[in-house]
């Protein structure tokens, strides 16, 4: 039997799939080269323009927004154009980001700029940034007040905001040789956590809660989204490399500062030491991870994971919503949060 | 005595400047280095983040914005939002063109790029595009009707569609053997007129102009964009260096497509030729200004610039607006549209 999230997943992501289809223009037939470069980074279409049907991303935040719309008794229809302007304003920013990271590849397939060059691949970005906001806009078509619509693009655009001042603190912190632990976290914060909440927050707004469970969806998603990041810096170090898909201890050799690195610099002199060979090798890595253990790094950073998992608990107990989006929205909370770390 | 447009100019100006300060936090203290970069563009500080007092443009859109607004009947203060928002997207391209276009300076300075680094001037280009779309939203604040700030932050939208579409079409441009005249033309109209019709359009908009009005607007801003961005491209080739303030003939060197050369290229064979050759200097430069005269393109092109600025005449008639701001709007366009070609 499929759970409250299986059967609701079956339905929405489908609506979402084609009201992103809608504005990214693919409507079956070849498309131009300019909307050609999108639809292949949302993975309808290969690097010839040709129709594929490849792995595009999980979203993950569409679905939180229309299960909040619903769980909140909203009729998560109406709020599919949110869920649609979200999830192409995160493919936006993984446009611009694999250049900034000089990535080859993502999702298994050449990024856009390895395809198209630098110069067309910054202007596809542009060009997904705009069109999440015609997307956001068609709120009006589905019947949205439009007091609402107002508030929804407001509160999408405060985000976009924060989205690059997370980008900025990530590439300024490769520059640097110190980075706190709290300014990391403001930092997640930016790049990450914002999104997620917005997508919980609009659902609710969408559905026309009042201010004080507009909050509380709020803050659920940014904590999930905190916990969900802090998780992965575990796993990006200690993670079990068939269950993550990449190699275990990645984010050692390429001397990422995640979480547990930061609080480990911040606590033994022999890491940082170690920080500053030039080319990390296999007894690096082993190292850095005696030196992490020693640290207590792991057990700090499964702390905050629980503590924020907790918050997030906390605010999604305090709307306690019902009916089957509720159990959904508790069955993602916990698919998302139960890795093992 | 000062000509309407010269005592507009006095007023809207710096109201303008007033409200992009605002929304870019330069509040007279030294901005952190997210704010600063954007900052440092705008010509308000210099690369230390120090207040500096530099060109930072004509502002000749939010200009045009205000004006139209005055010139329809409204009250201009309550355009000043929408007035800053297009002047902060303008702004935003030129971030991004300069790197897609590896330039090293604008208006004498560094560009962000050559500064901070590609990474982070991609970055800071999409903050000035979020902040664009917050900047807009203030027009909520002057007490414009909910209805016309969703329609303007509407347009705003579908304008950033067009812009990134032009600017598709001109780095395409440049790897292509053969680019038609048409292709140029609505090249053209995505990349430089429908920002300016934008302009125009909103003014009329905010104004509470009737549709039909709001057509003429949009259209006189898109007609004295396309006049004005011929005007530009005989002046690249034809212009006088003391006025124009880059070399005659800088157009042929880099081998640019505009208007004259495409015409020039449809029509002779021998400046087909020409142009196959690798590395211009002085003689190629003779010999591509001869063809060009023989195949008559710099008529061609002044043609097509008096049909445009003709154009734009007739919408700016057919609305027959009356008043101060109405002359200063026959004035501007006049200075527009008035040089030597």
């Amino acid at each position: 039997m499929l759970t409250e999230l299986e059967t609701l997943t079956q339905e929405m992501i489908p609506a979402v799939e084609t009201e992103m289809r809608a504005v990214l223009h693919a409507n079956g037939t070849q498309p131009d080269p300019f909307y050609g470069m999108l639809q292949y980074h949302m993975g309808w279409v290969d690097e010839n323009l040709q129709p594929a049907q490849v792995n595009g991303g999980k979203r993950i935040r569409p679905l939180l927004c229309l299960l909040s719309c619903a769980a909140t008794g909203g009729d998560w229809q109406q709020a599919v154009p949110a869920a649609a302007a979200i999830e192409i304003l995160h493919n936006f920013s993984l446009i611009h980001y694999d250049i900034e990271d000089a990535s080859p590849t993502r999702r298994g397939r050449k990024t856009v700029w390895q395809i198209w060059g630098i110069e067309q691949a910054i202007n596809a970005g542009d060009a997904m940034f705009a069109i999440s906001h015609l997307a956001i806009a068609r709120l009006m078509e589905r019947g949205v007040d439009p007091a609402i619509v107002v508030q929804a693009m407001r509160r999408f655009d405060e985000t976009c905001v924060r989205l690059t001042q997370g980008q900025y603190a990530d590439m300024d912190f490769e520059t640097r040789d110190q980075v706190s632990v709290a300014e990391y976290l403001e930092m997640i914060l930016g790049k990450t956590a914002v999104l997620i909440s917005l997508s919980t927050e609009l659902g609710a707004r969408i559905a026309g809660a009042d201010p004080e469970t507009n909050t509380h969806y709020n803050q659920y998603g940014l904590k999930l989204g905190l916990a969900f990041q802090v998780i992965d810096d575990i796993l990006g170090i200690w993670g079990d490399e068939s269950r993550t898909g990449k190699s275990a201890a990645t984010d050692i050799i390429t001397k990422k500062k995640t979480l547990p690195v930061l609080h480990g610099l911040a606590q033994s002199p022999a890491l940082q030491q170690l920080y500053t060979q030039a080319d990390p090798d296999d007894a690096f890595v082993q190292q850095a991870i005696t030196l992490l253990d020693a640290a207590d790094s792991h057990e700090f950073a499964r702390q905050q994971a629980v503590a924020y998992s907790n918050d997030a608990a906390y605010h999604l107990e305090a709307i306690s919503p019902s009916g089957s989006a509720a159990k959904a929205l508790h069955q993602l909370t916990h698919m998302l949060l139960s890795r093992d770390f």
